[in-house]
C-alpha cells in the first residue's frame, strides 16, 4: 500500500460543487452535520480514502470489517452540487495530517471544486442553549456573505486557532487559490451535540443555497435533552444525599 | 537494512495454503495457537522478516542474540498446508503495522494464499469457564460456513474493532481480493490463555480439516488454572485478614 | 505540499547581511526582541517557510486564517542589512528541528549571510533584576568581540547545551562554515520578559552596529513589572489570609 | 543534511582491528570504558557520524558548540588494532536505532572490522562488591574463548534481551557475517559505575591481548564509594531522626 491511496468509485460531472467536511471533532458536530446531509439528500460515494496514517484498525459493519478511511460522496443538493467528506478518523501524526489534507484537496480540485466548508465545534465549556456558529475565512471578502447567513465573527475567537483537517483546510486551500471557510457551532464539549449540529446546517442552507428537513436531527437533540436532564437529575441527587448524610452525621 | 527485510529461508510448493497469524496479543491467544501447532506438526522454516519497524532489540537464546524479528513455517497438516506467522513483536508505530502487514501479505501471495486466518484473543474483563470463539470476515459469505464450525458473530463485537496487524490482515487483505477471518478466543485478559487457544484450534481443525492433539495445550491450562486457585486463595486470604484486623479494631 | 516548502515574497540584494533568528522559546526573549526590531526599523518580508513538521494548525488574524509558518524579513539596519527569522512555532520532532534548520541556513546562504545571531533566553528559576546576556558561538575567536560588547561566557553554562533550532543553527552552521553565535537573556523562566529582550538588543546593538529606541519594550517591561508587583502582592494576601484563617480555627 | 552524515578525518590502515563500542547506558559502564581506553592510549579521531536522529542539541566545550555526534577513534593497542566508537547520544526512535547501527557497521567493515564488542551495563538493583561480567554473543563458537577470559554466560540472563545500539549491532552485526559479543558489567544501574567499568576492560584484556593500566579508574571508583558511604550516612541520620521525631511525638 501506499502512503495514502485514493480509490476511485465513480467520477460523476459535478456542477460547481462545494466541498463540505465533516471529520470526528468537538461535539461531533461536522460530522453529525455531513451525515445529516448524507440521510436526506441522495448521494453517490465517489472515492475512498486510505492512509497509513490512520489508525491501523478495521471496524466491523454486520462482522464485515472495513478498512480505517476517509469518504468522499456527491450530492445533488439543487442549485450546486456538494462533495461531502466525511470518515471516522483524524490522522494520527503532524505530517499525516499535512498530507491526508493536501489529498483530500487534490480529489476537491479534480472535482472542480473552488469553494469548500470545513464543519466543526467550538468548546464553550458549559451546556449553550442556542449556539451560535463562529466563522473563519481564508478570504476577508467572505466575512459579510457569511455574517448575512447568521455567522458570526469574533476577534481572535477561537483563541487557539484551528488544528487539524480543518484547520489545514483553510491553511492549504488558501495556497491553492480556494476559497474555503470553516464554520464552528458552540458546544459544551462534552458531548455529542445535534442541536449544535443543525445550527451549522441552517446557516449552510443560506449560505450554498439548499433547503434539508431537520427531523431526525430534532429528534436526536431531544434524545440529548432528556440524557442531560437525566445526568442533572443524578447530580442533583448524589449531592442531596451527601447533603443527607452530612445532616446525619452533623445529628448523630 | 532496507525499512522491512524478507529472508528467504526455503521456497516449497504449497498445496492450496492457508495462513494463519498468530502473533503477541490479548492473552496470548494467537501466538499460543500457532506455536502449538508448530509444535505438533513437521514444519520448515521459510521467511523470516526483519523491520526497522520492530524494537530495537535482541532476545536470547542460549546467550546467542536473535534479531526481533517474524518468522513464516510452512506446515504438512493434511488437505491444505498451513503458512503459519508468528513471532515476538508488534510494529511500533501506525506506519509500521500497515508496512509489516503489507509485507506479511505479499509473502502469502507469493506461496499462493487465498484464505487467512488471524487468531487472537478478545478481553471480558473476567475469568471465563468456556470460552467462546467470535468471529470477524472480510466476505459476509463466509460467516455461514464459520459458523457452523462453531464460531459466534455478534453484532458490533468487539465494539472497537480490532487494531494492529489482525485488524489489517483482514482490512489490507480484503483489498488484495483474498479471504480473511479473525478468530477471537474469549479471555480475562489477565493472564497468558491455553484454555482460549485449544477452543480458537478446535474451531480452526473444523474450518480447515486437519487434527491435532491438545495435551501439551490441556496440561499448561490445567497449570494456569492452579496458577488462578492460588491467586484467588491469596486474594481470600488477604481479605480474611483484612477483616480480622478490622474485627479487632472493632472489637477493640 | 513538500515536507517543507518555501515561498519567495521578495529577492532583495542585501549588503553583508546578518542572520538573527528569534523564534519562540524560554521567555519569549529572542521572538520579543527580533519582534522589537521589525516595529522599530523598516522591512520587507522576503520568504514564508511552511513544513509538515510545523503543528497542523492556523491561527486567525481578523478572523482570517494563516497557516503555520515561518518568516523570513530582509532590514535595513544602517551598516549591515539584518536577515530576520522568526515566528509562531517549532518543529515538533528531533528530524523536523534539523530539517527546518537546514531549510532556513539554506535561505541565509542565498542571501549571502556569513554570520548569525540566534537570540533566546537561559531560564534562571527566579526573578532576575539586572539580566546578563551569556553567550555560545561556533568559533573561538568570537568569544572577546562579544565579551567587550557585554557578553557574558561562562565555562560550562548552559549546562545542558542548547537545545532546538537556536542550538541547530550554530551545530549546522558550523558544519557549513558561518559564524554563528547564540545571545542568550537571563530570565526567570515563568514570564515573557521584555527587559531581558532589550539586553540582548543592548549587546546586538555594540556587535552588529545598529541604533534603535527602547521606549515600547520600556513600557512592556514596565507593564511586566506591574504584573509580577500585583501577583506578589495576591500571594502575600493569600498567606495573610491563610494566616487568619488559622488563628479564626485556632481562636475558634 | 542527510539523514545520516558520516565526517572522515582519517583513514589509517588498521591491522586486525576489533570494534569497541561505548555509547550511554545503564551506569554509564561502556562509555566510561571506552573513555578509559581513549585516555591511557595514544588515539586517533577517524569518523564522526552526524545524524537527524539525535537530539536537535549542541553541546557545549568552552562555549563553543558541538553537535550531536558519535565519534570513531583508532586506537594501536598492541596485537590488535581498536576502532573505538563512543558518543554522547543514543538515537531517539527505534528506527534511529536500526539507521545509525547499520552506518557504524558500514563505517566498521570500511575499516576492515570482523569482529566487535559492544560494552555495556545490567542493571541489578542493588550495590554489587564484586560486579560479574556477563555475557551474549552472535556466534556459539565464542562462549568459551569468552568465559575462559572470566566471562560469565547466565541461562536467560538478561532477560528481556539487549536493547539499543548494543544490542543492534550483534542483531545486525550477524547478518552481516560478523562476530560481535556484548560484555555487560553488573552495577546498580542508579549510579555512574567505574568500578564495573574496570571489569569490563580487565576482561577485555584478556580477550583482546592489550595491557592498560587502571589507576585513574580505580581512583573514580574511590571516589564514587566516598559518594555512596555519604548518600548511606545521609539516609541513616534521616531515619535516626525519623525515629527520634516519632519517639518526641510518642513520649509527648
Amino acid at each position: 500500500m501506499e502512503d495514502i491511496e485514493v480509490e476511485t468509485l465513480a467520477d460523476p460531472e459535478l456542477s460547481d460543487p462545494v466541498l463540505i467536511e465533516g471529520l470526528p471533532g468537538v461535539g461531533h458536530v461536522g460530522k453529525l452535520a455531513v451525515e445529516h446531509l448524507l440521510e436526506e439528500f441522495d448521494s453517490e460515494p465517489v472515492r475512498h480514502v486510505y492512509a497509513d496514517e490512520f489508525p491501523p484498525q478495521v471496524t466491523l459493519d454486520d462482522n464485515v470489517a472495513q478498512l480505517a478511511r476517509a469518504e468522499f460522496h456527491a450530492v445533488d443538493a439543487g442549485e450546486h452540487d456538494l462533495l461531502i467528506l466525511t470518515g471516522d478518523h483524524q490522522a494520527q501524526s503532524n505530517e499525516g495530517h499535512y498530507h491526508l489534507t493536501d489529498a483530500f484537496l487534490d480529489i476537491a480540485e479534480e472535482f472542480g471544486v473552488e469553494e469548500g466548508y470545513a464543519l466543526g465545534g467550538v468548546p464553550t465549556g458549559e451546556l449553550v442553549d442556542e449556539p451560535s456558529v463562529l466563522g473563519a475565512v481564508t478570504d476577508a471578502d467572505d466575512v459579510e456573505r457569511l455574517e448575512d447567513a447568521g455567522v458570526e465573527f469574533r476577534e481572535d475567537e477561537p483563541a487557539g486557532g484551528i488544528v487539524g483537517v480543518s484547520g489545514l483546510l483553510l491553511g492549504l486551500g488558501e495556497r491553492r487559490g480556494l476559497s474555503v471557510a470553516c464554520l464552528m457551532g458552540e458546544t459544551s464539549g462534552y458531548l455529542v451535540d445535534p442541536q449544535s449540529a443543525q445550527g451549522v446546517l441552517e446557516v449552510m442552507q443560506d449560505v450554498i443555497g439548499f433547503e434539508v428537513g431537520f427531523e431526525s436531527l430534532e429528534e436526536r437533540a431531544e434524545e440529548m435533552k432528556e440524557v442531560v436532564g437525566k445526568i442533572q437529575e443524578m447530580q442533583n441527587q448524589q449531592q442531596g444525599q451527601a447533603i443527607s448524610d452530612d445532616d446525619l452525621r452533623y445529628i448523630g
